[in-house]
């Protein structure tokens, strides 16, 4: 999808140079309807790469908000500065390893350094539009992979592996899906990154808190599960509603262009989604458990959310229901898979959330795709099992590339610089230990939590 | 004039099919013209949709700051729930309801389900991102609510009456004015919805807030009044800030359309209604006390956006000022009569911010409206009682109608599940006793509080 | 710029008088290709403007943050008011002073009360949208200064010299380089206002700070410095996620104009220098103290932003990254300086963020501007000395401006009403003292905090 715009807005943007604006007091050139077209695409795109930017402030609360006081700088510290040196990274060169010209359909190898953008033309000027909003795509990757990893990874580590994370593991991807790779070739449907986002960030967690292992103090010695405590609700559900604010620059912003009507329907998908995704996790929690679970229900949401991310353009609004309720099902079931079978220590449910609730979205196009909402239609609307075969084999494609990498990148930083503070460090808090402060000086906190 | 503004989209959009993206391979049809200012139009209101959207986080910091510790745990969920299944009852039934074919003009009948969407044609992509836009209000009314009724209502009725006002009692009120019904066919002017949304929530509230009795430790024996103490003043001063930011959506937003200019002038009414209510608050509880308070100078703020929300767009800046700094001293004195006079406790004072002050701006409409901004003129500028007259009529009837069905609502979740928790619940708090949690694990917090 | 657009958009209005929307029952006119662009710059410049509000939420959290508990209902109060009463001032005189016909290029003298505003034009509809838009910068600019006068500053003495600031002071700074004033005359660039804004706030800091005196106990009798310790690292962090978020608003949407296509451009700059900023922070600081503090971190992002803000249209990303890394390094040695070295005591460091390097910014311009960005060549680019020399004379003139009015202001302001608290009520903190409210009841707080 966002390879077809590209191409057309190519076109669009050649057939159209003289009503560029022309600095350097040559003044405005005339408006056109093209040139009106290309200012209202790049006021979407922009604007949705705000609302998108604005998600990493979204994930630092959620994170810090489910974790505990002691460790609540450090999550700020580490989504601000995954963001910070992601940014660089991938304007030097996970963008041209994504949108570059394809090698094999495997990465791209050009536009590095954004040399693509070029005040001074019209390509040129949509090419830094475009990297905006791809850059803060590449920084979610990347912070999801924070809250499994959270309250125990060394500082130094992390900032190490944001580099590469949105500089090669998530821009292959990319480029395989979105950037004309060999996914994108077979025709692989993720219209806003339920794998290409979300998976490579979950499934990155996934061995992360492997190799890291659990929280001192999370499992017993018979293998039994803790409940380590969220120390603050409403700055993790200010976060969750941040991210659903946000992911309305997510999912419609993903077409790149406001001209595209399907924004509307877009919006309106990834809001169902969401909403039924908190109704299900609700209910399951509820009935499982005997009270609704305020984070459950919130990490329900967020598991619509991740879910709709791939068909949000390809089905009708209620299939967008139906993924966003199983989503929300599901991510109830696998926390708890994680962490009482598995015994991964994941402290937000990122693995659940973004790494399966991603893989259910993605097989979920295959199943509920609609010709009149995306030109494809699913299993269950007479369109065979083809398209879900392409979404398996891209799931699985992305999952054994993540895990392979994220295996190599985790373990050479374990050897290399240690991947995890020392006990004392723990259980000090790693605001003390890693930036030398507290987050809430002043304040009575009880030194166990 | 949402009214108004649909009939001129149906017109718009019939006549151009042919300029829609067509999905499926066929790629972009040309812009035109008349695509460009639909896109125009969509991208307005979907971001102005997404900004009133944000506004739930700040009705959630707003109510869970003005509360107790032991309490927000329960209200950030109220207000994601709430949204959750608003938006689900929304798409059901309330938008057929709302904006359906019309009953009498009393209510709608056609529409369920979104039925009216149809991601193939111009008027039925417009569906979608006119549906977005009304969700967000009408799960606005419903929040509304859960301020007044916070720290001592059982959730599983909060969920209840949630579905029931979207469902309902909102979209009624809604089809009278904004969806072509009666009150809209005498010519009644309520451009953003003090009456439609703010009223109807706050009148809500007051029944609510009336069969529920006040928390437990809030009147003494002798009738006088203890105040209950704020647990987190930054929390709620965030909320304000994003309540007044997301109000940039709900009013210059209303318009629904980027190219009715009107919207520059509906901001700046919005901004100066505001400044001034905040102001005049601060004013009046200064003089009264003797010191500024912060929480009267923030629900001075959202009184004079509640007010102008009515009028934004028939008045001028300076008439917005006056509106707003009016309704920044009723505010004041109706939270005082309320709570002291009438006994009713309402813990963030939202029976008078949005209650009593969207009566005064629905009315304030028919004495300051001026005809070169809206086509009206008010008492104040030559247009006679006429206008006012029709306020009147408007605010009486929604009065009624949501005095009347509330009653039939809580009177009948009274009876059947209980509106209240118990006693000793509503002392451990409803973190606790409805959730199983706590919102600040490891902070040492008065238990008394 | 700003300049050239409001001619350029002038000439346009005036030619297309027909294509407003009408009011009052004519209904539409028709969309054309100049209706358009305009709606298009409309929305733009009202969706920044929404955008830069925001910000005011950012710097109370900042601020709240950075300080201690017993202040933060003070600081909420700062921060909503500034902006209420700086909303009102800019309304009747600030706007005049800073765009309206030009007195020897010293000030503006009409248009006071927005008079040029005209809903039944589209000059004069526009002048609403430019006016929202300048409005949130003026309040940014009197903000600013309530960070480095926290904790000790009399509430009642705050507003007053807000009113002064968005009146007066601010407003002549931005006559003198973008109300056509004598600076805008000799091709000063400050594309967004790294001076105009920036070191405008920043210098009025300096001064109040100066005047005010240092917080009880952040000195020693030997002059040591003591750290006064941060309440709340997670409501601090969120407060620089919202500022680098409306930040978007304020560079890109500083073109006022959608249609020109170069706010992509900016929008990466922008980005890319905050980023750098953070990184070059963080990395200082980690030599210098030998951990990587969270708070200094988010200070150098925000270096970053104020430094890029000044040439964010007309250097390259690569110079972006490197005004951004400069500032990010200057702030950490800034905020030593004028803490140990100078001893005035800015508890958020608002004079090196945004006083220095808004400064810094403002030079670079001469240093680093590039042609192809914004039509002139910096120091580095062959453009010689002469741009760096015009820059040089604008950061003087500005400083030495604000620096005698702002002496005047907070001298006058001292001997009438006086501008400090009294030692008891700094004390007992200034929510209780200034505002009767607690901002934390029932949590459990040291009382030496």
């Amino acid at each position: 999808m966002l390879k077809n715009m590209k191409k057309r807005w190519i076109a669009t943007l050649l057939l159209v140079p003289l009503i560029l604006f022309c600095f350097g007091g040559l003044g405005f050139a005339e408006d056109t309807v093209e040139s009106n077209a290309i200012a209202i695409n790049t006021v979407w795109t922009l604007i949705a790469a705000f609302l998108v930017f604005f998600m990493q402030a979204g994930f630092a609360m959620v994170e810090a908000g489910f974790t505990r006081a002691k460790n609540a700088a450090n999550i700020m510290m580490k989504n601000l500065m995954d963001f910070a040196v992601g940014s660089i990274a991938y304007w030097a060169v996970g963008f041209a390893v994504m949108f570059g010209t394809s090698v094999f359909g495997l990465f791209g190898r050009s536009g590095f350094f954004l040399s693509t953008g070029d005040p001074t033309t019209g390509e040129g000027l949509w090419q830094f539009a475009f990297w905006i909003f791809q850059a803060v795509f590449a920084a979610t990757a990347a912070t999801i992979v924070s809250g499994a990893m959270a309250e125990r990874t060394k500082f130094s580590s992390y900032l190490t592996y944001s580099v590469f994370i949105t500089a090669v593991i998530y821009p292959v991807v990319g480029h395989w899906i979105w950037g004309g790779g060999w996914l994108s070739a077979k025709g692989m449907i993720d219209f806003a990154g339920s794998t290409v986002v979300h998976s490579v960030g979950g499934w990155a967690a996934l061995i992360g808190a492997i190799l890291l292992g659990p929280r001192l103090g999370k499992y017993n010695k018979d293998g039994s599960s803790n409940a380590i405590r969220s120390h603050n609700i409403p700055l993790a559900s200010l976060g969750v509603f941040i991210l659903w604010f946000g992911w309305f620059g997510f999912n419609p912003g993903s077409t790149t262009a406001g001209t595209n009507l399907s924004i509307a329907v877009i919006a309106v998908t990834t809001n169902l989604a969401a909403a039924a995704g908190a109704i299900a996790a609700m209910a399951t929690v509820w009935v499982q458990f005997g009270k609704p679970d305020t984070s459950m229900a919130m990490n329900g949401a967020l598991a619509g959310l991740v879910a709709v991310t791939a068909g949000c353009a390809n089905v009708s609004p209620l299939s967008a229901i139906l993924i966003g309720a199983i989503a929300g099902i599901i991510v109830v079931f696998s926390v708890e898979f994680i962490d009482k079978v598995l015994r991964i220590d994941d402290p937000v449910g990122a693995i659940s959330v973004h790494g399966v609730c991603g893989a259910w979205g993605t097989l979920a196009v295959g199943l509920f795709a609609q010709e009149p909402y995306g030109g494809t239609n699913g299993l269950f609307f007479g369109g065979g099992f083809s398209q879900l075969f392409i979404q398996i084999q891209g799931v699985v494609a992305v999952f054994l590339w993540v895990a392979l990498t994220a295996l190599i990148l985790f373990g050479s930083i374990k050897r290399v610089i240690g991947l995890r503070v020392s006990k004392e460090d723990e259980l000090k808090g790693l605001d003390i230990s890693e930036h030398g402060m507290e987050s809430y000086a002043g304040f009575q906190i009880f030194t166990t939590e």
